[in-house]
């Protein structure tokens, strides 16, 4: 955004001014080394004085809400994690304090290795908390002048993990501001450095403004200049349709009406999730009003007269409520914007990133230590598109294609590609370094608390969900990758070498409709549709199918895989990189019993039934019955390991793998005896190879049998 | 033996001449066809005329005894056996008669697979079988008449089952006759083809004359000139100490001494396996005797006045408690001779094959359709060293060193080597072809009768029980190939690869002792002591342990592996074939935990953890204390896949494989903090791939990452 303010009538004096994320790319090393220590120390000492705005010892140890640790932590953590990671990257040989990097290590989202029991944690005091801490700025700063230093500064230099640090650091500005805003108000104490923003006056009418339809492409390069976490990377590209975008962020007058009107009363207007969580909590108002005769607004350190033109800070839960009752009122199509729109928007206002002079935002603690009247920034048509408070979106975090994790943090974002943290854009007043910038992408889950509030629009269009779920069933997780993942031990893919096969064998004949019986997680239907006109897959399995299904409509599966024990690694497979982009729309999935199948599968000229025989319950039916479903003169192509097993399929049903009289009968013995009446063996029996991956180190290694069948006209017996 | 027989006496006629078999490597084709052909037409058509010794329809379809099928079936089976074996070939394109072949494919011995519940079977008549008979008979002498032959005929040949379906007659031809002999009386009709021996005497006073001590060297190589079952081939070599050998069979005069004597009833004779078939059947003498006011004996068609001096027949509890019985009476070690006590014997009295003329022994249905007296026939100092009855041996078969099964009679003798069949030796009156051979192996379990008796010995030795057991559990026939077995997918013996890999590691190092931790089969303890003084196989699965004593005691292992369904292969693994016949002595297998190891499991210059520690229960116990083990400057190799899995290994005890403070904490971590103490890492982590095989088609290929460990001296901490 533009530095030279549109205003300059706002004269406050403060003394916090922090330095911009630096970029990684140009000037010379030492005069980066420099920039980058100032960008430490600012950081560094800028978080250590925000706990100056706690009162007491107790403001320190006494939790500020019941899920999260208190404050003691989280001065403690964001010093473990420059040497955790600096451990972990072998930058830094020995842990400065095993112990405190113990206690500090974990416990900022609800992950399941947390662990919030105050009985496990014997925090250390304060003063040894400030001395550990100026251990760990002595050791990085130590680092930063010694390290060898070339630029670009890339994901692999060694000075990643050190902005990794600095950059975690101002999240936890952020995120230790609002526990300090959650806290008890007898637990903190004003402090002028930290003194809100004391401008408010009347609250302006809200109006929808229209944002021409257009192109948003987004996602980070990997050599990009500046500092970027791993969900900010890759490519990303969509197509916005004309929307219409309040002009100003929601104000506290604005939501008022809503909280008047029984919004958090009327039920129909909240979400299921929504309101499991409104009653949990009795939420009857946001979380930071409190009534003293009369509304007031909690801010970090002090409680003031209602600000009513200031931004309203909602949930997202709250947010959504407000739009369906406003849609109610209004019978617009009323909604949050998803992260698209949100950059369309960006757009449109001709909003930039924040330049080494005063923002002209909201943002980077440039306007004091709390929100500021919506009116107060100007971006084109609009107000506080960027800056004030974050903005909740409609959009669930996902990763971009192409996204990868960072070695030295893979748990960063995956563990938030649930479908149940929302992002949010745009940055608050607190917002800084990586945060305050357009590439930003936080998520958080749907009923936590930020400095955030909410933009509305209008549109026609349903809001876009990406995939955000990472599939984690272990059988799942296999097949996926099984079909659409890496080659081991030098096999090719088997679900596509099965294709090619059949494909092959298809030379000269017609190629209307094939059926891939046993499918799976799909991968060789889309080969097939390759020549295929049309390709239905069908699996007994609907969890199967569903990937199959997410990767026909949205061109990606993602997945995480076991690497050891209860480690994994996340993965995205797409069409486009297997080249099959073409193919979706020939290829439609099923669930169906390969043993019972319904009378509408009929007609083809190729039913591949891979890797099946020996996982039904009736094979000899299946045998007996197929050629019902084949053209004369289509082919059935088997393939299959002859795993008998009686979990799968009854002793008495199974195709060979026994003595019967008195010989031994192999399953190629029963396939002819079961086939012969209506087809003829094309060639001869052969052997291919699939892996399937279960960890990093153990793998089944297989042979399936492979034959071909050719329908013949029927004969007399 | 000499054709020229000692005596000419006997002038009986008899009409049934039978051909030998024949050589298969000499003289011209057209002749070798000719040969086969009325080596064929004599043994079907004998066959047949068998079965005009049972008097009416009743005597084929009912039951000789209750756990055979009725002769009827017997009929059919020889014939049918051509076909399943020539259709198995492929030799023969099609069935001759499906039903017919269904019907008398199995049911001969107790096999899992035989079927002998006669509410399954609808026997077809007499002449429908007969008419079959007939319809087998032209089919195979068309095949002998056309097939293009080449000598030698071997295993691979198209002949090979033609003469395997005339040797499996001749072998019918006598057990048949056994069932015949234990018809009911009403039954069965006497033929003047069949006539009995008629001569008989006074029985002669046994004694025991020297057998000296040598060397037998046994077992057919593949292309021996005759025909052979797969038992016959292979390589055996033992020293047999000096021993005496009873002159004659045991007369059923000599045995009426000990019925008489209470021995059915002397429950002491007996051993337990014996007592209860005798308690079981209340036997109290032999079964072919009779009481009519006086001893009779039941042949074939007619019972007769006891021949005293004819052999008695009995099973092998019968002839061991005689034995016992024999050596309480005269405090001598006397006992039944094993197999290579028998074919010493035969060295001894200069024992040679069946030539063309009249056998000189009761051979071959040379001399009539019955036993004759002990006396008739000398072969050097005794008589009887073969034919007349077979003779029960102390020896259950097993098969020789380098056995094959033929693939198309897989499970002819392999199901037999389990512990409970017994070896046959000689022959008897009947026995011709491949069964009136010095090389034939016929074993039957130890309570069956056929027209055997026993000769016995006394020795100063035990007799040599061979390991004929065939491992078919399924982990540990699994493992058992992983040591011992072939490769697959190129990937090399990983137990070899393991100690390999130690011993460079040890390079310049003491190698006096080795401990080979979860040694499962202990392939890498015997490669580890091709250069340690001594090397402990420890483990702890009693069962894993079992077999490496077995490997380190008898120098092979024996197991079966699953190919597909319940179809299995049968393997022999030897030490001698891996070249580690000499480390035997060197290496001793115990059963422990290596969590709690006793404390003489100490001063190793190497432990070898290879697949170990991801199975442990305390894995971290065990890395905190090896060092007390292992010497100054000794190594500790750990190969592990790190498969943690929580049925192993409670959580809490795994070394890596989950979030440590936030972090990743990999195996390798765990490894480096755990041993840190007392050992120093050589070189870094590398992996090496193995590969378990389960079925023919499907394996585990895993990568087990190797880290080799050097004691270092106690430092302070």
């Amino acid at each position: 955004m533009d530095s030279t303010a549109s205003t300059t009538a706002h004269t406050r004096q403060h003394t916090i001014s922090l330095t911009r994320t630096p970029n990684l790319s140009e000037g010379s090393p030492e005069a980066k080394r420099q920039e980058i220590a100032r960008y430490f120390t600012d950081t560094f000492d800028t978080y250590t004085r925000l706990f100056d705005c706690l009162a007491d010892d107790a403001g320190y140890f006494q939790k500020a809400i019941p899920l999260r640790h208190p404050l003691i932590f989280y001065l403690g953590h964001t010093a473990t994690f420059f040497v955790n990671k600096l451990v972990l990257a072998k930058t830094l040989k020995e842990r400065i304090n095993p112990n405190m990097e113990s206690i500090f290590a974990v416990g900022v989202d609800e992950m399941s290795w947390d662990d919030l029991n105050d009985d496990h944690y014997d925090w250390p005091s304060v003063q040894a908390v400030l001395d550990y801490r100026a251990q760990v700025r002595e050791t990085v700063l130590y680092l930063i002048n010694t390290l060898p230093l070339a630029l670009p500064i890339d994901w692999d230099s060694d000075w990643w993990p050190i902005v990794m640090g600095i950059e975690h650091e101002r999240i936890h500005l952020e995120t230790s501001s609002v526990l300090i805003r959650q806290h008890h108000l007898d637990r903190v104490q004003s402090q002028p450095e930290w003194a809100p923003n004391r401008e408010t006056g009347e609250a302006p009418e809200n109006e929808l403004i229209t944002v021409p339809a257009g192109t948003v492409r987004i996602g980070k390069p990997y050599n990009d200049a500046y500092y970027g976490w791993d969900n900010e990377y890759g490519e990303h590209q969509a197509e916005v349709t004309e929307f219409k975008a309040s002009q100003y962020l929601v104000s506290n007058q604005e939501f008022l009406a809503f909280v008047e009107a029984g919004g958090y009363q009327q039920d129909s207007l909240w979400s299921e999730e929504g309101l499991a969580w409104r009653q949990f909590t009795k939420a009857k108002h946001p979380t930071f009003w409190r009534w003293h005769n009369g509304w007031q607004l909690r801010l970090m350190t002090e409680e003031v007269e209602m600000p009513w033109d200031w931004p309203v800070e909602v949930n997202y839960h709250e947010a959504k409520a407000f739009c369906e009752w406003k849609r109610e009122q209004t019978g617009q199509p009323i909604r949050l914007p998803t992260e698209d729109e949100w950059y369309r928007l960006c757009d449109a206002a001709g909003v930039q990133e924040v330049g080494p002079g005063t923002a002209n935002a909201n943002l980077h603690l440039d306007h004091g230590a709390s929100s500021c009247p919506v009116t107060r920034f100007r971006h084109g048509q609009w107000f506080d598109v960027v800056g004030n408070v974050w903005q909740w979106t409609e959009t669930p975090t996902y990763p971009f294609d192409n996204f990868k994790v960072h070695p030295l943090y893979d748990d960063f974002t995956t563990p938030t590609f649930d479908g149940h943290h929302n992002l949010i854009k745009g940055g608050s007043w607190i917002s800084c370094g990586n945060e305050a910038r357009l590439a930003s992408r936080y998520a958080f889950r749907r009923h936590f608390f930020q400095h955030a509030g909410f933009r509305y629009i209008t549109s026609e269009a349903e809001a876009v969900q990406p995939n955000a779920y990472y599939e984690s069933d272990r059988l799942l997780t296999e097949y996926a990758e099984f079909h659409y993942g890496d080659q081991w031990f030098g096999v090719a893919n088997f679900p596509k070498a099965m294709a090619d096969l059949a494909l092959d064998a298809m030379a000269g004949k017609s190629t209307g409709k094939a059926l891939d019986l046993g499918c799976a997680c799909g991968r060789s239907s889309f080969e097939l549709a390759r020549q295929f006109d049309e390709v239905e897959g069908v699996d007994f399995s609907a969890n199967f199918i569903r990937l199959g299904v997410e990767m026909a409509e949205q061109g990606a599966i993602r997945y995480s895989l076991t690497e050891e024990g209860e480690l994994v690694s996340y993965h995205t497979r797409t069409l486009v990189e297997l080249d099959l982009a073409d193919t979706a729309s020939k290829v439609a999935f099923y669930q169906g019993d390969a043993c019972n199948l319904k009378p509408q599968y009929t007609g083809y000229d190729l039913v591949l039934a891979a890797n099946l025989i020996d996982r039904l319950y009736r094979p000899r039916r299946f045998l007996e019955t197929i050629h019902e479903r084949i053209n004369q003169g289509g082919l059935l192509v088997i393939a299959s390991p002859y795993t008998w097993l009686e979990e799968h399929t009854p002793k008495e049903e199974w195709l060979g793998g026994f003595k019967k009289d008195g010989e031994n009968h192999r399953t190629l013995d029963g396939l002819k005896e079961h086939l012969g009446q209506h087809f003829r063996m094309v060639g001869e029996p052969r052997k291919a190879p699939f892996v399937i991956r279960e960890t990093q180190h153990k793998f089944q290694h297989t042979l399936s049998e492979v034959t071909v069948w050719e329908r013949v006209p029927e004969q007399d017996h």
